[in-house]
């Protein structure tokens, strides 16, 4: 097991990395702080891990809830219930709430645990690659709108996540690969050595080798942490961490969450920024291409579904929250391993960029 | 005009109360950090002052919200519609939010402020006496919840807080009474001298003296304010603010919060929690008396509706937020002026002070 550590004062904590963490009681009992608790999962995950789980807490209280699986349940209404259950089995404001999932429960159960009485108890349980390497470590929770992703939430940190790579042996393809892309985002933004290690790997990555998925999981979480202790609230550099995710989300919201995962909304949309970049004259061509063959070793889309148009794109992009000012800020790349945030560009570039992927 | 301030290192903010403050844009321009902003009101207040506070306003976006009038409609259907306004009129994360109204409109427009895009600038603009004197003080934000009160919420504080006694000239009877009650409720916990200046002054109260409604408004956010400084998130000190609150809310939950207003049902409470501090032996019967007959002078309620029983408010007691394992900590009163937090009492005297009030 490895352990890295999210440094915000006294809201830091851990992250353990490694292999059968999932029902190991010393590492999660420490961080339930009362006598009851709720975990939060869903109906895909929910069979596999959530006994392990349970039994690995001991607590008087131990009450469960499934959740449909899917980012088109990440709602209002999906998160209504999760307030009926803590109440209708009356939680009082000294309880803990458990995400055992992926992303959308993570986000869901975050939110839940940040609004609940204003604040309770929250610990982290990533079991996909996606949640494990991006979406457990920050404090980013929240709802979809019908109008745009992510738009209702809250930052709210858990008091720990734990990422037992084990359960990413279980993953269905297609979420394995949707992790994948926000892995080479990493590369993508702050570290050139990484997205080429990658590179070198894809065959055992793609064999989903176990060495090689700790040290991913582990180099990830790490250049997280150290990005989320810089600026928690996403004042400024965080905001690299959203490389590909402008053009991602108007894909998932014009599909209405039921077309490409998240991941490989990403995916196409960091190859949008990199395609933009380059015709900022910033990016080599050669980059853009070396981006386009490694997302395609590892089984990502490259372009954007038959749904999308230029318009659809225009339109869900002006809902974004990294809008100021009218002016869509996006992340570009200088290099590989070099990401800037800006909203200074001529639109017709950005034009240019979607005519060629719809 | 006089001016407080609260306290809170990076999150402090200025409280203005006086008169004719509504339309004065040299108080709340400073406060609007981007070109756009939503006012949030309801049905009663908006035709009053919408428009008053829309010229005081030097943005190049002002939308308005108008939701219907009361506690019963503090609950995540209307939150939503305030969502769904921001989106569809597609305000940024550089928006500013406007609460113009009482304690729901400031405590569902401070919630979604707190989660819409996760966070963004809020200004509280109180015209009732109620949320003048409390509730837009403090950060407590959120909705209510069919199985409890204010259950879904955050802390998040406003930038400004405009208090124009002014508008208080309007208020209804019940509800300039339901204001009353909290104004009280400052005297019991904390301060005997402006408790026995309430009673010297019940008469210009009742007739609504502008002096003294003034005096009134100023002093309750200066002690809510100090309160709120030691203890932001009511790890200790702040709870004594709840006196009456856990039998209130109980009542208000019973009647589906279309019963007692807030105030009147706190006003019950604060009596309740007075005879049950004089069952312990900790309050002189004389004390109990003095609040009553403070309470009936101030034109309000002295016992529960009939709708309750015994068996309701324990039922809706057990839900309340500051049950810790099982036990209802209340706050009873040691002196007038002098209020504690106590899960430390025979459960038998709770049950006669309940028989007594229903």
């Amino acid at each position: 097991m490895k352990n890295l550590h999210v440094e915000l004062g006294e809201r830091s904590y851990p992250i353990y990395v490694g292999s059968g963490l999932l029902d190991n009681p010393s590492l999660i009992a420490p961080h339930v702080k009362g006598d009851e608790c709720l975990i939060v999962s869903n109906e895909t995950v929910a069979p596999l891990y959530l006994d392990r789980l349970r039994s690995s807490l001991n607590v008087a209280k131990v009450d469960s809830l499934v959740l449909p699986d899917g980012e088109k349940f990440k709602n209002l209404d999906t998160l209504k219930t999760i307030y009926d259950e803590l109440l209708a089995r009356r939680h009082s404001r000294g309880t803990t709430l458990i995400a055992l999932g992926g992303g959308v429960v993570g986000d869901m159960t975050g939110f839940a645990a940040a609004t609940y009485q204003r604040g309770v108890n929250f610990i982290q349980v990533p079991t996909t690659l996606l949640s494990q390497v991006d979406s457990s470590v920050g404090g980013k929770t929240g709802v979809n709108h019908p109008l745009g992703k992510n738009m209702i939430g809250a930052f709210y940190q858990p008091v720990a996540v734990i990422a037992d790579i084990d359960s990413l042996r279980t993953l269905p393809d297609r979420e394995f690969r949707s992790g994948i892309a926000e892995v080479i985002k990493y590369g993508l933004i702050c570290d050139a050595s990484f997205y080429h290690w990658l590179r070198d790997n894809a065959s055992r990555i793609n064999a989903r080798d176990e060495e090689i998925l700790a040290e991913i999981v582990y180099r990830c979480c790490k250049a997280k942490a150290e990005v989320v202790a810089r600026d928690e609230r996403e004042s400024n550099i965080r905001a690299i961490l959203n490389l590909g995710h402008t053009f991602g989300h108007a894909i998932e919201a014009v599909e209405n969450y039921q077309g490409l995962l998240h991941g490989e909304a990403v995916a196409v949309g960091m190859l949008m920024a990199a395609d933009l970049s380059w015709r900022l004259g910033w990016l080599d061509k050669d980059a853009v291409e070396s981006a386009r063959s490694l997302l395609d070793a590892l089984g990502l889309p490259l372009t954007a579904p038959a749904t999308m148009s230029p318009e659809a794109f225009r339109s869900a992009m002006a809902l974004d929250k990294k809008v100021a000012r009218g002016v869509v800020r996006l992340v570009l790349l200088r290099a590989i391993g070099e990401a800037v945030v800006t909203g200074d560009y001529p639109v017709e570039k950005l034009h240019d960029t979607l005519e060629a992927f719809c």
